[in-house]
């Protein structure tokens, strides 16, 4: 039984989740997956995109914002993220209890979330609340009342969990490469804010924020249910035709990671070092984003079968978990990665690490690495379409990316094609003469 | 954003999940959900129920043997968790790492876990991977190794673990609230077992529980996916055939919940008092349990619009959170609940929670609760059918509880049939004359 370890996984899940090619299993999937999907403009002009599946009485409904943390005003920090934690605490004549209850009476589920690029959330309902589902994310979205009890209750909230993050050694690590990487960079600050910062936090920076990035032409939607796309024009101008049609964005320039080949030591007393590290990756529309992706997998992304894995737990038992993954944001693009290990061995870690890096950058991977790397890419991403919400997840992540339905047919295609010249020609470029940013939090001997 | 509610919530969910009726909703579901249901026996004997399923490439299996941690020998109380914890930590020639390396490379996903009356498990695989996985588990259930590193490493987790629980109030009043209920029977202790007992496990207790527990005697499977009744009946060989036909379980006595009337504090200095209460309840045959099961919905099972959670919270605002539900175990029944609250207010929140008891149980429900809370709980279901895994552990729960596959069909009927009458005959029944165990945990003032 591994929590630790499936946790971790997960997270690294979560992150390529982020930034991945998307379409069911090529071996079983149904000739097009891209048919399935109707693109819907409501009469309003909201666009969605929408599976219709009837076998379940289900509808989930997922979209995003452009503009996340990265939006936050200087000083104010958090405050993305304290909007999201609010949206639900009360909207329209509704105060957050009585929100919640209706939402709970009828088991809908909202959520909403901030991340440096996006304003996302979800909805998930019964189709036959649909219409008291739509009303309540129409109230979260465009009504608000950012309340003055909920609001301490959410600011305390956050306060606590940035004290406990604060000495925790990965929250440490995290924070300490991103804001060594983007100094001076939105994509260099704590999304969740500081002490400061979200102390700081009122009411009026709330609405501003929600003024400039909850608009129409940032919007992407996709649903996936039991509705067809003349019921779902409607809905959609129900619950987003009040926004405004444009927001205010701020501009957030392209940016490359600094401090390459800079060591960065955080004293901390705990017996084990963690180890973040990072270097310059590609962003989603880099032609070799695909070669990359399965790359990574080889390197460091495919848990027990990836070289970091072995060469670093396997064969000389310095930790208990390590990986590499590739951030594509919008702004930027790395690749990074980390381990815990025990003090003593946080030289020889990250010895093996670099060792690790340069021999991909030099030799590429071997055809048989490749061809199980793309073996285990293809099939396993069915695994990931399993949910209504998963399948609206995935949608919403295709049109973020710029892409079009037919991606859903072409995935896993691109994935096959990948070949030794062009993951060998990718090694080089990512790896060829890897110039990290390294940061270690504990008391590592040696470094 | 409630994240500690929505936990308790899960939490609830998860109690009645165990013991509860099983279909998706009337109104949206086929004329027969029970008629997609095969019962498989495989040549060796082995019976499963299988819903085939095409439209995803994943195979979902899942099986429970009776007897759980109730099977524990005394001073050993605990086997049957790190049993759980061991099983995929090594099996025949695969070393720990070795056999989660074969899981992770496919992606294969295995679960086990031991409850008060029940050791059970989980299989999620793509269907191009079925022979594998199930080669996997065959190991894992049926030569598991229990070397000696990974059972100190599971050991000293489980230990911290229950370290932890010491200290926690919730876990305090759970602990106390259990052992006093049930002294003397296996039910009184903790599943986790204690810091003595679990020090004590040695690999000749796992070995002999295992032995005791895990035969084709005490078994049922349920499976989900893409694959056929013919193709079903060897899986099921390869993975169970070897185990024993017949286990050596304990009996384990049937019991009534014993110190009604009595309330225990427990000393802890934290701010807030925890309060577990419990009464006689009824088991999964009782013909009162689905109006039972109605009728905890209206007092406590139904989160916002529950009357305790409308007196405590909402009217008084002296909880978070309050919930009761029906604990419908193999040798006893109860009613189950619980709050936490300001110490100076612990006193009050007892009391409105007593006098609603008293109430509900005088009184019975109103007509329109109950038309509120059969249609939530005839409607909401059809959330519980998403996954493979969700329809595998439905139809395994549905088997342990002794019903055919046409409960799938008849059970949103039998709520609906529900009257007035029978929930306040259920309700006086339950509630008519009120005595309860109850344990607080911190410094609650007056009580």
């Amino acid at each position: 039984m591994r929590r630790a370890l499936a946790l971790a996984a997960a997270g690294f899940l979560t992150m390529v989740h982020a930034l991945t090619p998307t379409a069911p299993a090529k071996a079983q999937a149904p000739a097009s997956q891209a048919g399935r999907v109707q693109r819907v403009v409501s009469p309003g002009g909201v666009e969605a995109w929408l599976v219709r599946q009837t076998h379940l009485p289900v509808l989930a409904l997922s979209f995003a914002f452009r503009g996340g943390t990265s939006q936050d005003a200087a000083g104010r920090e958090g405050t993305g993220n304290l909007m999201a934690a609010m949206l639900d605490e009360g909207a329209g004549d509704l105060d957050s209890d009585a929100f919640h209850g209706r939402l709970q009476d009828r088991a809908i589920e909202v959520s909403f979330a901030a991340s440096r690029d996006l304003f996302s959330g979800s909805l998930r309902t019964l189709s036959e609340h649909r219409g008291e589902a739509a009303e309540l994310l129409r109230l979260a979205l465009t009504r608000p009342r950012f309340d003055a009890a909920p609001l301490e209750r959410m600011r305390q909230s956050i306060l606590a969990s940035i004290r406990r993050a604060s000495t925790n050694p990965g929250s440490i690590a995290s924070d300490t490469f991103w804001s060594a990487a983007f100094p001076g960079h939105p994509y260099g600050r704590r999304g969740a804010g500081t002490l400061d910062s979200v102390a700081a936090i009122t009411r009026d920076d709330l609405i501003a924020l929600h003024g400039r990035i909850l608009a129409r032409n940032n919007l992407k939607v996709a649903v996936v249910g039991d509705i067809t796309a003349e019921e779902l024009g409607p809905l959609l101008d129900a619950v987003f035709g009040e926004l405004p049609a444009k927001g205010g964005l701020v501009a957030v320039p392209d940016a490359v990671i600094a401090a390459t080949g800079e060591r960065r030591v955080v004293p901390l007393d705990v017996p084990q070092a963690t180890i973040s590290f990072g270097m310059p990756g590609l962003k989603r529309e880099d032609p070799d984003f695909i070669p990359a992706f399965v790359l990574n997998h080889i390197l460091g992304g495919g848990g027990f079968s990836s070289r970091l894995y072995q060469e670093v737990r396997e064969k000389r038992g310095l930790a208990y978990s390590v990986s590499s993954g590739l951030a594509a944001l919008d702004s930027a693009g790395l690749v990074t990665g980390g381990t815990s290990t025990r003090n003593d061995r946080a030289a020889e870690s990250l010895a093996v690490i670099t060792a690790e890096l340069q021999r991909i950058g030099t030799e590429g991977p071997t055809s048989l690495e490749l061809e199980q790397a793309k073996r285990y890419l293809i099939g396993s991403w069915a695994l990931r379409f399993e949910t209504s919400t998963q399948i609206a997840s995935n949608l919403l992540r295709i049109q973020l990316d710029g892409l079009e339905p037919d991606y859903l047919d072409r995935r896993n295609g691109l994935i096959d094609a990948v070949t030794l010249d062009d993951a060998r020609r990718v090694a080089r470029r990512l790896f060829g003469a890897p110039r990290m940013l390294v940061v270690v939090v504990g008391k590592p001997e040696g470094l």
